[in-house]
């Protein structure tokens, strides 16, 4: 059974490792609101799964941490499981599918775990660790759905309760559960009249439809940006602790989703992964009840490739009118490509990108298209870039 | 005259407004080095600024105050000035070339400052700034060369030697030097066994000039992506300040800046911006001694323009590996680029971009290019991807 006094427990053990994470105040990203960020993006290992993997292990006999631990993961879990088992001083097996990313298998690796790569995908790997347990007697470390590692995760909660004795509501990320489980319970033993939300990816609603349905519900697939969530079957305790405990569970969109990783970015300074900005999603777009009350966003991850960054920044561009693309039906003669650079420089756009197409079927023989990316202001400055082309004479292609 | 003193009361003052800013560890960004982060870019305003600048307002005079303040800047100075006015419940009137980023106009906006727009360059705008204080009776908030202004900034250096009491050496960035001259005393005050060095963009290095020369130095021309520490000529107090408490003033490029700026990004989950990261960019590249030593750089800022992290992430990716650009020669037969894309994705890549050009004077009248970007592992990927195509019988045109 889970209990306060575990709770405070892990809070004595993991002071040996993790950081008291910062708690910032974030005025813009809902005005209507006193939006707080508890940044677990910032705990080491970049995010909060330390906490449960490095509990868990304390609890341990001898003889379970001489034999050493094993888990499946390709995420988060995998080094938070992996940096305990190096700061315990035991041995780390973890399986991962052969297809994960390179830079998750050399996280691993740096925190001291051996890496078993498993070929196939996810499911293979858990297979694989299972019958690695059962071999050679290594302890397995579920990633949510243990009690231990709840206790762990609700660590922050008393963090929280201390950081912001007055709080309303705390918006946190939920995939099987492990999070929310720990945190809501330490959170309402404190004080019952916290609100305590759970959000999920609208790709990957497995809690949200086992609450409503009050059972457990299997998804067949999941799909979403945040990779971190995307869990097909939440646990059994975790369900459970959910149910009892927590106030409501809603689902963001992924375009939500990368409008709050944007925004973290360009307002807070800070990085997140999708799982991570999840809760800041469902604070600025209301899906929870937020309006004039003291909310703490759990951002509870930072582990993102950069190269999805760089994507969702670019969308972030095109949808507030900072990046454009425009394809122009030119006619063939010389000067033309100059006339065009004159009219768009004179109107402060700065061409970042310039491809030149001959015609297609759908064109005059003497046709081509001029397709340019510009970097602008606003949707007010790309009309005006536009109007001044068209004032020019040239013929806009329209996206 | 600055004094120790008058920084601690500084300290006091700027309780009310000002975040206590943390100091993370960060082992990966020199494994020779212990290298902690003093996160000035978590800072209210996304930058130190507004230390010196509420500092310096809670000194003046009641009649000054009723008069208000002016500054002029386009970035961090300018929304430091703001927000300290808004808090001390006076006017600030904020003058910026007309060419400023919207961004950074409506930051200032938002912070209840007016805001001037001059037509011309940043010594218009201050030329402007001057005329308007002495008209309406103004004060004017100089950026660095002030001795409230310093004394404000020198608070980081008591906050820092609370936060790390046997830290070995502090690395600052430099502009017009007012950040180091205050920090700089304040650690020398409690301990002068402490380092303290300077860092400024290779191209923009007036402070490593004037040190080096002696004597004051004009720049006539500044560059470098650190646009916040872009400035001609140190001030006179921060110029003696430097030259008698800085153990040494150094450069870095802006490759170096950027692959800083991505390195916080990956590893801390922190965004900066070109003169935040630049302290780390000095400890990343051994361009002053941190080896075995405990060494804080300071973050001193955040705020980047997105579509600058964009670009910087994308060279980032490409200059480790992880995103390639192919040029194929093919002959413009049907199903070539069904073989191409076959054998690209049997090697794992991940094509994002696919440009296909017919012949120009250099190739077969038959021929055509294709010109792929890819999402790579790393080097090593890219090889073997290279060297399969190959032996299909591929031409690839070196870049």
């Amino acid at each position: 059974m889970i209990s306060l006094d575990k709770i405070y427990h892990a809070r004595y053990v993991l002071k040996e490792v993790i950081r008291d994470t910062d708690v910032i105040y974030a005025p813009r990203l809902n005005p209507d609101a006193q939006v707080y960020l508890k940044t677990e993006n910032l705990q080491i290992t970049g995010s909060f799964k330390v906490r449960g993997a490095y509990y868990k292990i304390s609890q341990l006999s001898d003889e379970e941490k001489a034999r050493g631990v094993i888990a499946c993961s390709a995420g988060n879990h995998a080094q938070g499981v992996a940096l305990a088992a190096q700061k315990a001083g035991i041995k780390a097996v973890i399986c991962l599918p052969d297809g994960a990313p390179i830079s998750k298998v050399e996280a691993t690796k740096r925190y001291g775990a051996e890496v078993v790569l498993v070929e196939g995908v996810y499911d293979d790997a858990y297979e694989r660790a299972l019958q690695l347990r059962d071999e050679r007697g290594y302890t397995f470390i579920h990633p949510f759905d243990d009690e231990a590692v709840i206790e762990g995760q609700g660590t922050i909660g008393l963090e929280l309760m201390e950081q912001l004795p007055d709080l309303d509501a705390v918006i946190v990320p939920v995939g099987g559960g492990g999070l929310i489980s720990g945190l809501a319970f330490a959170v309402k033993a404190l004080n019952p009249a916290v609100k305590v939300y759970g959000v999920q990816a609208a790709g990957a609603p497995s809690m949200v439809n086992s609450i409503h349905q009050k059972e457990i519900v299997h998804l067949p697939t999941v799909s979403t940006i945040a990779d971190g969530i995307a869990v097909k079957v939440p646990g059994e305790n975790t369900f459970a602790l959910t149910s009892q405990y927590v106030d409501d569970v809603v689902t963001v969109t992924d375009d939500e989703i990368a409008a709050a990783i944007l925004a973290l970015m360009e307002q807070q300074k800070l990085v997140t992964e999708g799982a991570g900005a999840i809760s800041v999603a469902a604070a600025m777009f209301n899906k929870v009840p937020v309006k004039g009350k003291k909310v703490v966003c759990l951002l509870s991850g930072g582990n993102v490739d950069v190269s999805i960054l760089s994507r969702v920044i670019d969308r972030g561009l095109l949808m507030s009118g900072r990046r454009c693309q425009l394809t122009i039906e030119l006619v063939d003669k010389p000067g033309q490509l100059e006339k065009v650079a004159g009219c768009i420089a004179r109107e402060g756009g700065n061409v970042v990108s310039v491809h030149y197409e001959h015609a297609n079927e759908g064109s005059d023989i003497n046709g081509c298209y001029l397709r340019l990316e510009l970097e602008t202001r606003n949707f007010e400055h790309i009309k005006t870039i536009r109007q001044s082309l068209k004032a020019q004479g040239f013929k806009l292609v329209d996206e």
